[in-house]
């Protein structure tokens, strides 16, 4: 069995001394709040979508995200657009498919960005089952499945693109056809502030711009944000200051932590 | 006299069961904000603003808010389209006419989304008086007038839509034209924080998913938000801190507070 | 040589009494920070971008803020009109050029707005050179460049245009190409929250609308803004509760402190 939390401290440390830039073209609910993840953590975000100025920034970026929580057409010609960059120049990058299966315009649209094959996919049970052949029931924004209703989904579209799918929720599960985790960590908390699945998604960024193996990548990145939540709610009971610690967690936590409070199992 | 604390607690308690997903268009300002706000107190928030996902999205919501703080035409177009779908599908919805009488842009917008009768109209006393025959002055996006200059204009307009007026302040006038209630609470510290305005539109908008009257809807919503200010004020005396405690008091307080600590009058 | 602190802390107080009216047309990362930043020091934000609306708004502010951080070409055409008409009615504006230097369309539009004369443009080292003839690299929207890099490049743009240059990073760098201030403050946390620059980019806003003298403006905003953020790093070591307390210490700096405190060197 891999050492994972070994694997996870070392990305973080890279992350650290890197500082990659991320590129990220996003909802604008949460461009405030993962930028602060993102920096808080060490990398260095960006935020943008004018079609004119794509080409220059997915070039310095060492990895992207595009999350589809707020479409509107000319976002949505953006979003293609930055995945096809990324798919030209071989930058990571990794979709989050925000409300997928709630309304045609979310569902279609990650059905084109998909099309670029992302590197990952993060969605909530409710999305990714969303996107599987199929499909599946959307609430809202908020998941009504388990992780458990999406594992077979999740390795289908894994298999039949190449894309590492990671389906979060009170665990997580990350999987890239042949091998699949189930990530430990996080608190129910996370799920009275807004925009926690795309801060976990812009943390999936930041590792893919230090580490070539996607599915490492991704289940380090899912137990490090994890950890985070779990520290911030030793010291916090309430959402407002809960988020508040998420971000302190984010800037405080070691590498040599996370190696150390790492759980990963194989499945 | 209505028991107003113990329908408020009563309607607290159906949030906190139901998490009724709410519906905002609303102002890149305090999109992350009121997001939040929602959550906290237990609803699921959904934001969107794209013509072609918003028949799907009214029809999922429990109830919808929108609110004009920063217009463009396209937007204009969807907050007209929404308001439309919500007196179609009989779907209670919250207007916040943000700025009304500081531009003739704000003020045109919202004339035009009233014709479509939105449940309750939230808005300081500028904002009200600006949309009353008699028109007002606007400085900026804040009042420059209290809530009893606008007493007369909240009940004239109340009385020819057939809409619920609530007009904020240092105390909330709430009025259906006959029945006019004072709520008590807040903090000036509010003053301090942008879009507080607008996190009190969203409660009421929250309250209106679980409660048919909307005069007790309006002035629980307020009640709640108000205590919420005022917990906070207890623990923290400027505004970064404030607002984080805002949060956190909108998830802890519990039915039974709001039930005890409400204080509404009938004038 | 001039009492920089006991000027510093005369504007607090006019900032204070006043409540000036600053209108911003920036990028959607931080407006709901940014209006909190105001709102904490005693101002009073609008943020808009309709042009249908920017005259009034316009109008009515004490001062204006454009900043380029997330653009568009309806944002541009917006931001345009806003600086123009900045010029034409004499309404102190200060320019934040995000990412000039880092994409074609962030240095063009900068230059663009540049024609209509900012009063102040604040930026950190890289893009301040890329808006020099000689140009300069900017990797991202972080600087890779020291205030000293720039101290030429700041003094030849403020010669030829008569606009104030401010150069932040570790310590602050104002001219108006006679005079040269070093202004001391800050705090390396700082880096690890988004919208700082923006923040003390605002903060030269509200600043500007108290002070006929944008030299002395500017470099007693910055003196404000940073020593906001050391009274902040005195009770916070981790970005999310920095943040807090920096809004806090903007909200509870008086002014006999802001002039006890300020470092202000002529070079």
């Amino acid at each position: 069995m891999a050492d994972y939390g070994k694997s996870a401290g070392k990305m973080l440390a890279r992350i650290r001394s890197a500082r990659p830039v991320v590129h990220s073209i996003t909802n604008y609910v949460v461009m405030n709040s993962t930028a602060n993840v993102l920096l808080a953590m060490g990398a260095s975000p960006i935020m943008a979508h004018a079609a004119e100025e794509l080409e220059e920034l997915v070039h310095i970026a060492s990895s992207v995200v595009i999350n589809i929580g707020t479409l509107s057409s000319p976002w949505i010609e953006s979003m293609t657009m930055t995945a096809h960059l990324c798919k030209v120049e071989g930058k990571p990058f990794v979709l989050d498919p925000v409300g997928a299966g709630a309304t045609r315009l979310r569902t279609d649209t990650a059905f084109q960005l998909i099309t670029s094959l992302p590197t990952v996919i993060r969605g909530n049970a409710s999305e990714i089952l969303a996107l599987s052949p199929q499909g599946g029931i959307t609430r809202g924004v908020d998941s009504v499945n388990e992780i458990e209703d999406a594992m077979d989904a999740a390795r289908s579209i894994s298999d039949s693109l190449g894309t590492v799918i990671a389906v979060t929720g009170e665990r997580d599960l990350v999987t890239d056809g042949t091998r699949s985790l189930i990530v430990h960590g996080g608190h129910p908390l996370m799920g009275y502030v807004t925009g926690t699945g795309c801060a976990a998604t812009v943390t999936v960024g930041a590792f893919l711009a230090v580490e070539k193996d996607p599915l490492a990548a991704t289940a380090s990145a899912l137990a490090f944000f994890g950890l985070a939540g779990q520290k911030a709610a030793e010291v916090a009971s309430a959402p407002g200051s809960f988020w508040v610690q998420v971000i302190d967690a984010l800037y405080n936590i070691t590498p040599e932590e996370l190696e150390a409070e790492t759980r990963i199992d194989e499945v």
